[in-house]
């Protein structure tokens, strides 16, 4: 970990013990990503095996939350830390909430992308749905990177990109409304279509909660329900 | 505070600091109870101003759980507690933090309200979604008295209620779908209850968390990703 606060740690084992339950919490942030690439790749290729495998590895990411959730109240009991490191311990607590609810929507698409698999109907939409895909995985990716790196202005940045995610949504929401008053039989399979774009908005949300969380940590503010207007100021003022 | 735990503190103080935090996180409850009453109100009555007033008190929820979660990590911070004492100020983390999203909810609910209060149409699928309603809100009130007793066993019975939320929404769902081919001119307001119905879906979901905390807290076993049998185990098996 780079920064001040651990190397002033006198207890090694502890700086340990920090670096590890990290080092962790971006492998949890691995796997997620990667269960979310998959199952956006389910819904383009209409690809149901792959559909499947991101729900049959859900478990794995209940799995790890559980488990890094278990070591970090450990290390609060055991290490009463204070300062930076009990903020860090505090962003990794809620780090990984965010990251088993994008774990959840990803499984959600990845269920719509097997239901929607065996359907015909004109795929326009998905025109929309995919960017908007790409774009949520970047914002994921992005603050996860943030979160590696404990860069909040990276973070700033990142939350900055929801925005766009939630007018993307309306806009593909627009579009699938017109679709299905043209052709009501198509509701029941738009509507899978809406759930895949919501379940986006919603992961959107949480890479920013993660942005959020490592400004919390650098900077020791709680900058959760604030403009990123002002989120820029916390950060610039440092 | 009734349980071994915090009569055994030697400083007073800290008890009193537990008591008071656990205090405000249920009158935090208290107010999205009444926010979440308010927005049901004002969608069965169609009442605009009463869905404005659940909007413009939202911000209110929101500062409570900013407040809570820096009294949460200040005590953490001083008192470095251990065991139980721990595991409340977790459990009073994660709960603020479902109250803060069920607070979300209502405000969406509010805000559909408001939508669908102009327009005309059946509103037979209003029955379902009365129903529905009540039965989240029941849950959320039966989950925040758990808390309040910090009884797991009530938890558990309330955390099994959960399903039948879940079955409640796919059923307004095929309702409402049923109900947008036969018209489609009515897609839109459709949606919108498709909207409040996935809503009251989620708070369904957050006050089973909140059950969950409970259960962390007084069993020291963490209930998450489990299923309703399994849970009656753990705290039966006490």
């Amino acid at each position: 970990m780079s920064g001040n606060t651990t190397s002033q740690h006198i207890s090694k084992q502890f700086d340990n013990e920090l670096e590890h339950i990290r080092t962790r919490v971006l492998s949890m942030g691995g796997l997620v990503e990667q269960q979310l690439t998959n199952a956006l790749r389910a819904l383009t290729e209409a690809n149901i095996e792959l559909g499947q495998s991101v729900i049959d590895e859900e478990i794995k990411v209940n799995t790890l939350e559980v488990a890094i959730d278990e070591e970090c109240t450990r290390i609060l009991a055991r290490r009463q830390p204070a300062a930076g490191d009990l903020r860090l311990l505090v962003a990794v607590a809620k780090t990984i909430t965010d990251l088993e609810r994008v774990g959840d929507e990803a499984e959600k698409i990845a269920k719509m992308a097997i239901h929607l698999a065996g359907k015909q109907g004109p795929r326009s939409y998905y025109i929309g749905i995919n960017a908007m895909g790409i774009h949520v995985r970047k914002m994921l990716h992005g603050s996860l990177d943030a979160f590696a790196r404990m860069d909040s202005k990276a973070a700033v940045e990142v939350a900055g990109k929801e925005p766009e995610s939630d007018e993307q949504y309306v806009a593909i929401l627009r579009q699938l409304i017109t679709y299905m008053m043209e052709d009501p039989r198509s509701i029941t399979s738009s509507l899978d279509a809406v759930w895949v774009a919501r379940a986006m908005e919603r992961i959107g949300d949480h890479a920013r909660n993660i942005c959020e969380s490592v400004i919390y940590f650098v900077e020791g503010k709680d900058v959760r329900h604030i403009s990123i207007e002002q989120m820029e100021r916390e950060v610039g003022a440092k």
